[in-house]
């Protein structure tokens, strides 16, 4: 990853369109997180931000929070195939290997993508960069097991922490 | 699980001793995040509480957070072996049957804590709720690879996670 290009001071002074554009990416093919964290500022920290744009997350509507679940590529899936993925999410799946699986690990995780979809009608959903892709797969599994409810709330989880990793890279701590 | 005893509005009406009575076991041992997370209310939603709380934890200095990581059990550890867990430990850790372990998964899990605490020099920390043995495990390998600093980083989400189940255990949504 590069160095973090902005300082929380020139966040801080940006107005809403320049902010959306700025921390946009960060939440997958949804600005309207980071134009809902907007409205908190200021913040004193990257923390406090972080902060906002994930309660921003947790109190949109479950419809919006859905789609925002939806907007989310598969692992190794079609977009990766295509090569359609966002800049962000080809980096991280990248990171872990997704991008240059055998035959049979593709096949597997094929499998697994169909019958995670199948079941809760969402994507699967895991922060790559925390991961193998052997526990991708091991957690993959046993979450099938869980109920929707339990799913939306892991995948939210996750999505903030992929938000996490990429603020980050972005955004300088104040020294 | 019962049915959660507290309201929000009841939560916002106590003094900071009682607060911190209320949801001090939310973090394992370490009732300071609920009393750093006091100064910030009031809390207009469960979803603005758990995200005072995590940005107490976050913002707290660093000798502070691991002292927060150390506090807690390893996976059907010496705690679990010897009774000695707090109840959320021992309801959690049940959850996934980490207190029916056969001989071999017990070996398995004590050599991966055994080798996680070695490198990182605190325990091995996941949401077991979230899990299965076999996907804690998987996870466990993966982790061993990763830097200090990142451990630091997922163990804390970890322990964010933790704190957002115990949470909706004990405090109901306003309607």
């Amino acid at each position: 990853m590069p160095a973090p290009s902005l300082s929380l001071a020139e966040l801080g002074g940006l107005d809403e369109r320049r902010f959306v554009d700025a921390l946009g990416s960060l939440f997958e093919h949804s600005p309207w997180v980071a134009e809902a964290a907007w409205r908190r500022r200021p913040f004193g920290s990257v923390a406090e931000l972080h902060a906002a744009l994930e309660l921003a997350m947790r109190e949109a509507p479950r419809e919006r929070q859905l789609e925002l679940i939806r907007a989310h590529p598969e692992l190794a899936g079609r977009e990766a195939q295509q090569r359609t993925l966002t800049r962000e999410s080809s980096k991280e799946q990248a990171s872990v290997g997704l991008d240059r699986l055998t035959a049979d690990e593709l096949e597997t995780l094929g499998r697994l993508n169909a019958a995670y979809r199948d079941r809760f009608g969402f994507p699967l959903i895991v922060c790559a960069r925390e991961h193998t892709k052997d526990s991708i797969i091991a957690w993959g599994v046993a979450r099938l097991a869980h109920s929707r409810e339990q799913e939306i709330d892991i995948a939210l989880g996750e999505i903030a922490k992929i938000a996490r990793l990429r603020l980050a890279d972005l955004v300088e701590e104040p020294s």
